[in-house]
């Protein structure tokens, strides 16, 4: 096979169905998503018997039990999708909308108008779910999207793309805004990421190895973020009770996911009374704490914690500990070890508070609450594509809007430039 | 000289600085703004000397006249820089600007509020205006930026800059807000693209070469267009008075420029009417036209326009033309051949207008207008650091609001997630 033909194809494919897409109105595409919704749920069998397949040879390539669990669309999956597709399909339309507007003093209009970004290639890994969720947003925001999903989902995600497929043939749409890439070599990501006059867009999905790569090797602009080294801070003037309850919450509630805190930072004022107690309630839930030098003074039982932990994403029961002298070395912690993802401060100082949120550089920064809240549903997008931690476009949890982009129009009445 | 250590330390004084002029007020900011055009008026002399040098040492290597006055720094063109700073000082801040906010069920406030980008580096040819020019308008929206300008004109920016530093010493400001690279030699700038970390944007200036060179070399995200292919298609509904005007406009009152218009489409209904007038007007201007088959059948006189003329920024008073039947197949033509900067269309007709306007997907689309009003002055913005034809983050003239970015900002009162 010649996957610099095939990637060329796909793309040019997609990007013919982009125009096409960019001019439908909302009702159109909301009946696309609706038909894929209900094709999807007539097709449960389908679906099972393609990820029985997908399951059995990851059984025998000896695949974790967390990614075999990955990888499973139960039927109660399936309808998270088909319900995914509803709402989305019920959110507002982003395309069309004037961002702005002015009239110059020669008396032509100009406005920015959101419009949909084009062509857009997702590239993730085993949750066959993505399939579906990110084929219904960039559809929604009027893009074309080229989904390769990962080698051992490969069955469950043909038959989930030939039914989205199905449902946009049905509703009159071209069949090249939603593109599966059907074979699972590796070169044709490489030729898709050549591709930078086609695709507008990568968002890549996955683990750090994964993103790495995919910015490594694309000439077209991706937005993502590598990992979630996210921080809470508890300030002298925290209430100690509150902030027992969010660092319990940020790292307990889903250890795994990027959001979750990864090292707290405690001002040395309250040190020695918060530590102990927060020590107590976390070893109950079976959080491993690793402290610096001064946390491991108050906390003599724990693991030292070294250079290594200060960078680490554990995403896992695990908290590193450092103790920092006030608001301004936790700010200088944050911007050496963090990834601009997520860092919150508990604080009952608002000035403080300020400091805070106006020193420290990441995508998403809050004031008395879990890092567990960056996302795009718990934000009010209504849906969610991924996060960003880049400083370009856009940042922190990114929904439809931030799958658009915009045009400048002008309109007047024969004006020239003197 | 070690280039790798030289760009690396450049960059980590920008990033240093970059943090402190994040928490700038507009007034010490603007403060810094006003100081830095004073000491531009006051030291006349010492740019006139410096310059002299780079112009005789231009006139040595045979630069052209065109080239040669690009990089003159004359006393009303220094007056102008220093009234540009002026002007950026009187435009209001976008830093802090709070874009939107929304209050959650659970009572969590989550905003998103405008930042500055970080650190900027902005790579141009010959004019020394784009010294004065990119440093003020960097500075207003909070970023440090690392100037990088033609070798040509390396005496002139080396004093512009120096005299720029003085002005943030007196005022209070980091000296890595704003620093040129002394160096002339190019793989400064090809370690400097390598930096990602540390820079957060490129915008290259100057013509295409330029520009995909350092695209090709980048790993930081770049902002840019490579050309302006602008097209005016005058529909057969078209004001004949108000088409001849526009063109004539668009492409003799600036040609050098990328917003001058570089080829005409002109709907077959009207051709027979519509082009011997404007061949008329344009040749009395000295306005070479070039047309494909159907425009020869009624200019025998104009010399034949081939695939290279559709895809040509001629920059020059040089025309192409092409009849084409109906809109459809104009907005398909400048899909084909089009730069994604200003297309515009000439109807009386509103439906046919919005046919364009939507079809056309360019960054700047006119009705009614002349391309040359694509210009962030024109648009009301009030400066421009540059114009972009990419899909991502700025689209079309960038002025203040361009050159920063947004963090998510929650406040809790210490909710925790279900």
């Amino acid at each position: 096979m010649d996957f610099k033909e095939y990637a060329i194809k796909l793309a040019e494919q997609a990007r013919a169905a982009s125009r096409r897409l960019a001019l439908l109105s909302a009702e159109k595409k909301n009946g696309a998503l609706l038909a894929m919704a209900e094709n999807l749920e007539k097709s449960e069998a389908e679906i099972e018997a393609a990820n029985r397949k997908d399951l059995e040879a990851g059984e025998k390539a000896g695949l974790s039990s967390t990614l075999l669990d990955r990888l499973r669309v139960t039927p109660k999956r399936l309808k998270e999708m088909s319900e995914g597709l509803r709402q989305v399909a019920s959110l507002p339309d982003p395309v069309g909308k004037v961002i702005d507007e002015r009239t110059r003093p020669n008396g032509m209009v100009i406005s920015r108008v959101r419009i949909p970004i084009g062509v857009i290639g997702i590239i993730y890994e085993s949750r066959p779910n993505v399939t579906v969720d990110a084929a219904g947003l960039c559809l929604k925001a009027g893009n074309a999207v080229i989904l390769r999903g990962g080698k051992e989902a490969i069955n469950t995600n043909r038959v989930l793309a030939s039914i989205l497929t199905r449902a946009l043939g049905e509703t009159g749409l071209p069949a090249g805004a939603v593109q599966m890439v059907e074979v699972t070599e590796r070169e044709v990501v490489n030729e898709l990421l050549k591709l930078e006059g086609l695709i507008d867009l990568i968002i890549p999905r996955g683990g750090e190895g994964l993103i790495r790569a995919v910015v490594n090797n694309s000439r077209i602009p991706v937005i993502k973020h590598y990992k979630g080294v996210c921080h809470i801070y508890v300030a002298a003037s925290a209430d100690p009770g509150m902030a027992l309850e969010l660092v319990d919450n940020a790292k307990t509630q889903r250890p795994g996911v990027c959001n979750a805190v990864e090292t707290l930072l405690v001002d040395r004022k309250i040190s020695r009374n918060f530590l102990p107690p927060l020590f107590e309630r976390l070893s109950s839930k079976n959080v491993e704490l690793r402290g610096c030098d001064s946390a491991r003074e108050i906390l003599p039982e724990v693991k030292s914690a070294g250079e290594d932990d200060w960078f680490a994403e554990y995403l896992d029961l695990v908290l590193a500990v450092r103790v920092v002298d006030g608001v301004k070395e936790a700010i200088e912690h944050i911007s050496r070890y963090g990834s601009n993802h997520t860092d919150a401060i508990i604080t009952e100082d608002r000035e403080e508070a300020e400091e805070f949120v106006r020193g420290v550089d990441s995508s998403s920064v809050f004031v008395n609450l879990s890092t567990r809240f960056s996302d795009g549903g718990q934000f009010g997008l209504g849906a969610e594509i991924g996060i960003s931690t880049d400083k370009l476009h856009a940042r922190g949890p990114m929904g439809l809007e931030e799958l658009t982009t915009y045009k400048w129009v002008g309109r007047g009445t024969g004006q020239v430039r003197e």
